[in-house]
């Protein structure tokens, strides 16, 4: 481990966020909001931890995979420390709290501690959009570029197919990679914004949402998050940018090169659509009669919500836990799954989700005809062996964390569905869970040591778990 | 598949069934309980279906793969269907509920739909019970023997290492094997009959909880279950075998013989023994003033119901859901968990759960090392990748299974917690649950639906799940 160079690297990073915590300056000044000196104050301290972190550890060493492991762990670390100042100089909460909203932030997973979100600073409110906003950026790079040449639970597979140099070595191939989907990811905010814009949104209001939107983060700017609007409109409109946020970027990219059909031909997004129209239907059909009579309403209340809950944004138009038990049972079942691949959504992925059953497939056929070779494909392209196993590895070490973390949060006092719920509502970042952290409640109840242990639940779920324990190996700090 | 080969075994096992139905009849006759006619009615039926299938189908071709898989699935079902007709021909059940009953008997589940079984005739009790024991003498051959050779699950790795002919047909080997393994299982029986005689209990009492307990089955004669008798002693004994029947047979078969030492040797074994003493201690922690103040009493209750739960077994001396939350919350983990390989326990097995963990470890080592070979180990002997893969595909598997028999039990009018508590309690064959199949509950309540459901957990969570799926490709019935 080069820790000079990581350093070093970590420092860059903070420059960088100092930056972003300017950018709610006009917002402040625009409505008064009194916050404007305390951003300035943030920007300050991020600004000369980093310049003293930047200039004064140099190294004359290349980057390597475990400098690589320890940029994101800790790069996500520090943004979450530090984004947290302006609400902590703010006094809108205390540093436990504030940590744990942009930990929940930068890993667009959305679950708040606020309570009454209504009465707080525009310009806070904006940061708390941007900490989404910043997060999805970093994970369109992380997931498409670096966790596949890193090699973490099988991310290979999703190496981002974007022209540029192939080279091998990390740093141009990370920036023409990011460039790229960057210009995506911006396009589609913009776009979000000027139709929510057009249902009637402020530019304010509209941006926090895209914001949120396009990093399936699920910050609202409104205590009773999308409901607050009660616009089919708009609800339509996020539906389907929640829905295009859960998409592998590189595919949107693609089309908006012209080749559409890249859409048809993969199979992730395949599986990815069926599973959102499947259980939208099913939710249909339960909640029938029982909860909805227009079949109108039933059918924008259950897509919202699936699509919610599977790209894991976690933005609420309707109390789910009010929905009959199965409706809640399918819900929970989409929190594990997430996301795309190569989306900004969480979860274990549509794509893993896919190869683990297409995996027992082949181990029964193999049961019955043992000197067959039949290999578990994707798409055309059989899955090597490796990657098979490295994904039916974080699927059980996914479970395992999931049970270990239940049972502390649960140890801190909270009752048996609400830890789980909790922690599976972190961990797959989504925001809301069931229980006393279901969606119009908030996680500001939870004791300080199940905080503590949630925040490392968002932070390990967003980084595909094996980049945050990698940490934990002895072999990993030595020369 | 040959079908008439498949029938003819299946007749000589009712023929076999029909003889175990006239053991319960010394004991009708003893208490004159009057249930001697259904039991002789019982045996006729079994008898003359038996001996038709036996004599009208015959073949000259040799056992194959496909039959294995044929014969060991339909055979454990026969076993329930016929085995129910001593319950449908006393009026104490209905079909469905009599099918329930034997198929937990016969997968030593334990889980039960009687709800006032102090008023039954004895001698319908005593083949409740043997029911247990005698699916606990098919599951030591069948995890030992049979399954090894037909590569279920990863179950390669438990072949039973006894002395024998080492060829490579199924029979030689499985009779060998049958025969050193049951002599201990009968020994054990013997013994915990005469200790728990000693301890106050009729003989036809013992019996019947010798039974249940080797089996790692849980159904007793009392409604209190073994609370019932509020004995310490009995308590400690049962306690005892428990452990014992949730270890490898093999081990207890090399322990006979002298060697001692292999217990020490086992890797299973030991982290079986940890896991067994961690919970007992953490749960007498947790119960420590809260529930219990004398620590006597604590470590009895606590190191029961861990025992109890973790062998899969079932058995009850305390309501653990008026305990506290984080309590139940271990006890939900062994439910998962289950014995060791090649017992009569259920679950997924501690060594696939041992495996599972060294497994991560590795994919974090090779994460900093790519290029460093280092392969899972159990004790000394490396694990092959096709056996990895096919424990992680099974760990999948279950969970998989465990959502879907979830969402499907909810479905049919059951509340969230008691639903997943009922799909577990009977995947992993243990017997009680939580919520309404609690410990001091039973499962008379759940809808016809639900019950079904349920039956096809035991079978598939007894038979190692592949065994019986494998029944539904297309391809395993051409020719």
């Amino acid at each position: 481990m080069n820790i000079l160079l990581t350093l070093r690297i970590l420092g860059a990073l903070l420059l960088f966020l100092s930056g972003a915590l300017l950018l709610p300056l006009p917002f402040s000044w625009y409505y008064h909001d009194g916050a404007a000196s305390c951003f300035l104050w943030s920007a300050t301290v991020s600004f000369v931890c980093g310049l003293l972190l930047f200039r004064f550890c140099r190294s004359s060493r290349d980057l390597s995979v475990r400098e690589g492991f320890a940029v994101v762990t800790f790069g996500w670390s520090f943004y979450a420390l530090f984004g947290a100042l302006p609400f902590i100089f703010t006094g809108v909460a205390s540093p436990l709290d504030a940590i744990f909203e942009t930990m929940s932030g930068f890993t667009t997973t959305g679950s708040t501690i606020l309570t009454a979100i209504e009465g707080l600073p525009e310009s806070l409110l904006l940061w708390r959009a941007l900490t989404h906003w910043l997060g999805g950026m970093g994970i369109i790079v992380l997931s498409l570029a670096i966790l596949p040449m890193l090699g973490v639970g099988g991310m290979q597979l999703f190496k981002a197919e974007v022209p540029g140099p192939t080279a091998d070595r990390l740093k141009p191939r990370i920036q023409d990679t990011a460039k790229l989907l960057w210009g995506v990811y911006v396009l589609l905010t913009g776009l979000e914004t000027m139709l929510l814009m057009a249902g009637g949104m402020s530019f304010y209001e509209a941006l926090c949402h895209a914001f949120a939107t396009l990093a399936t983060g699920g910050f609202s700017t409104r205590n009773a998050s999308v409901a607050a609007y009660d616009s089919a409109y708009i609800d339509g409109v996020i539906t389907l940018f929640m829905f295009l946020a859960g998409v592998n970027f590189s595919l949107h990219y693609q089309a908006l090169r012209g080749r559409l059909r890249e859409f048809y031909r993969n199979e992730e997004f395949l599986f990815y659509l069926c599973l959102t129209a499947g259980t939208t239907i099913l939710l249909v059909l339960i909640n029938h009669g029982s909860v909805y009579n227009s079949l109108f309403d039933n059918l924008r209340y259950s897509a919202f919500q699936t699509v919610s809950i599977l790209t894991t944004t976690g933005f609420g138009t309707a109390d789910y836990e009010t929905w009959p038990v199965i409706a809640q049972y399918l819900l929970v079942f989409l929190m594990f799954v997430g996301g795309c691949a190569g989306s900004t959504g969480g979860g274990m992925k549509v794509a893993r989700i896919l190869l683990i059953f297409k995996h027992a497939q082949v181990q029964l056929f193999r049961l019955i005809h043992p000197k067959a070779v039949r290999l578990v494909k994707l798409g055309n392209r059989p899955v090597d062996r490796e990657v098979m196993q490295s994904i039916l590895g974080f699927f059980a070490l996914y479970m395992g964390l999931f049970v270990v973390a239940s049972f502390l949060v649960a140890a801190s006092g909270v009752d048996l569905v609400s830890s789980g719920a909790a922690v599976i509502a972190t961990l797959s970042n989504i925001g809301p869970g069931l229980g006393s952290v279901g969606p119009v409640d908030n996680f500001a109840h939870i004791p300080a040591f199940g905080k503590g242990v949630l925040i490392v639940c968002m932070l390990m779920g967003r980084l595909e778990l094996f980049t945050v324990l990698v940490l934990f190996l002895p072999t990993f700090w030595r020369k």
